[in-house]
């Protein structure tokens, strides 16, 4: 049996979690749903299924530190440091390097690092039965059964396998829909949502961006003989920023064949916004979704989030207030996935 | 022509203006509207009237170090510290046995600490066409010409004079109207809002408290030989809880005749609740008030205020956010008069 090895995606910026979240400490570092970040629960949650000797972060320059100090597990070595961030292909493609260079034929566990699941268990089951199916698939994708019209999302196309325990063949991958269109996925049953979450054997990945994105083939080329020698970093970052920008799912998932599903059955949120915390944490009588320190009198299904202050409401609705850094939110929960613009606003 | 003397009213609790102002640091207290506060407003609104040397503070005992800090240039014997707050009648009779004993003759002007004024200048000109109007009147008092239905304030009915430059005969008080009553007050032009404000020989009211308040008359005879030396303040605590605990508008003034009332046209607004700051602040483009650091996107007639952090709005309309000593409050401004039930619910 192959070796199975993890690698957890920590990139992306901070704006739909302002204030809590910011460019200097992204979504992956807050603790938004408990003590611990939501780092530090994917590679507590993962690490049952892999040993910390084979998981590796893939993080942006800038924030090394913040994830050494919180993740002491890990080993020095498995943080993979990204030069400047260029979407999923070239973050795994550079990671397949690392892992090829420890073991030629190991799996990659493709997962972001910044995802709630509700159930650890169903989640580590869900994986395992990933590798049962993987001997006759390119990859194996989990895909999440959705249980809304969700519009923010991608969706994966599967086909209903013969037997329920089989994995569902993928037809294929598809853009954000629009409302009619994510209202007919949820009827037909066999649409799932993009969890981001792939395994494939890692000499898979390689071979793939060399059929399908020789451009990034031709850089990773570049880069291969450089990695794990502290003295090549300044090269590695010269070659990093020719790499093209594009997505794992645009860049290789949507033009290959051969692909498998798991349905996922975990309770899985990508919290994209303050919004999404009541889908992920329980309501008081009131509906409310409070942490840190706070009162409500006569306030009804508002996201309240208070890291050193007291935050009091009184008298309001469907509003998120959120204090952290010397910072004040204020804005309704229907305005949560437009936060960018604020953000944007302060930094005029 | 008799000495003026200013009583400066302190008394009051901070629940209205929670979390800025608290029963540790009183509405007076408070940089409400710029950077000094209330108290120190009205004691340099008054102080072209009146030398500090004339100017009492009447102040309880747990404030008054916070009052001597902020109010350097009141001579410290100027304070007179009630032991316990027992209502406008007690209050203004044990200022006016200080005044009697430094002045048999004096004037006595009774100003509330915590008003807002806009126009300082017409201001002191209607305190002393007050004072031109005292010689044939039991007391002076200033009208505040309505120019809404506000049912929160007492009024005063009084006659148009035969001269407009006259000072108008007091029919009546009256207490806080309804709502179709406080429409007819406005239309009629001949009632006006009860400031709070009033002057007065400083011997006649002491003689219409011995005529009209009997139990407080006996209360301060007992008082009069006891003022003015600190080894009597025990004494003094002892006394003071058993005055009557009535106010003197209902004590007095409802009872007696010969008022004057002059109409006052000098901007005022007794700021009772936080939506009341849009009365005397100036409003942004989108009709918000702000005071601190702040950010506002899509935000409108909203009232911020910010202590030390920075307060950001977005897409909220009609709300008062305030940030104070590590307290954050939201409420929407038409719950503003309600606030002290959230302090209370804060209480518990």
């Amino acid at each position: 049996m192959a070796n199975l090895y993890a690698v957890i995606m920590a990139g992306g910026r901070g704006e739909r979690f302002w204030p809590l979240s910011m460019d200097t400490l992204p979504k992956p570092f807050i603790p938004l749903l408990g003590k611990n970040s939501l780092i530090q629960d994917t590679v507590g949650r993962i690490q049952p299924l892999v040993p910390p000797d084979s998981i590796f972060i893939s993080i942006g320059a800038t924030h090394l530190e913040t994830a050494r100090q919180q993740l002491p597990g890990i080993p020095a070595d498995n943080f993979i440091v990204e030069p400047v961030g260029r979407d999923t292909s070239a973050c795994l493609g550079f990671c397949a390097l690392h892992i090829e260079k420890r073991d030629r034929d190991g799996l990659m566990l493709a997962l972001p690092a910044d995802h709630f699941i509700r159930d650890a268990e169903a989640y580590r089951s869900t994986l395992r039965t990933g590798m049962d199916n993987l001997e006759d698939a390119t990859g194996v994708v989990f895909g999440i059964q959705p249980d809304r019209p969700e519009t923010g999302y991608g969706y994966i196309h599967a086909e209903r396998p013969l037997s329920p325990a089989d994995a569902w063949p993928v037809v294929r991958f598809i853009e954000k829909p629009d409302a009619p269109t994510a209202a007919q996925y949820l009827d037909a049953g066999n649409y799932f949502w993009n969890s981001g979450m792939f395994l494939w054997r890692n000499r898979t990945l390689l071979e793939l961006i060399r059929e399908h994105m020789p451009e990034l083939d031709a850089g990773l080329c570049k880069l291969r003989p450089l990695i794990g020698r502290e003295e090549n970093d300044r090269k590695i970052a010269e070659i990093f920023p020719e790499l093209p920008r594009i997505s794992i799912d645009f860049g290789i998932m949507e033009k290959i064949s051969g692909l498998r599903l798991i349905p996922a059955r975990f309770g899985w949120d990508d919290i994209g916004t303050w919004a999404a915390l009541e889908r992920a944490l329980p309501a008081d009588a009131d509906g409310n979704i409070c942490r840190g320190s706070h009162a409500t009198l006569e306030t009804n299904n508002c996201i309240l989030y208070a890291q050193n202050a007291t935050v009091a409401t009184f008298g309001v609705t469907d509003l998120i207030v959120v204090e952290a850094y010397g910072k004040v939110l204020v804005c309704p929960k229907n305005r949560a996935s437009d936060l960018k613009m604020l953000v944007k606003e302060l930094g005029k």
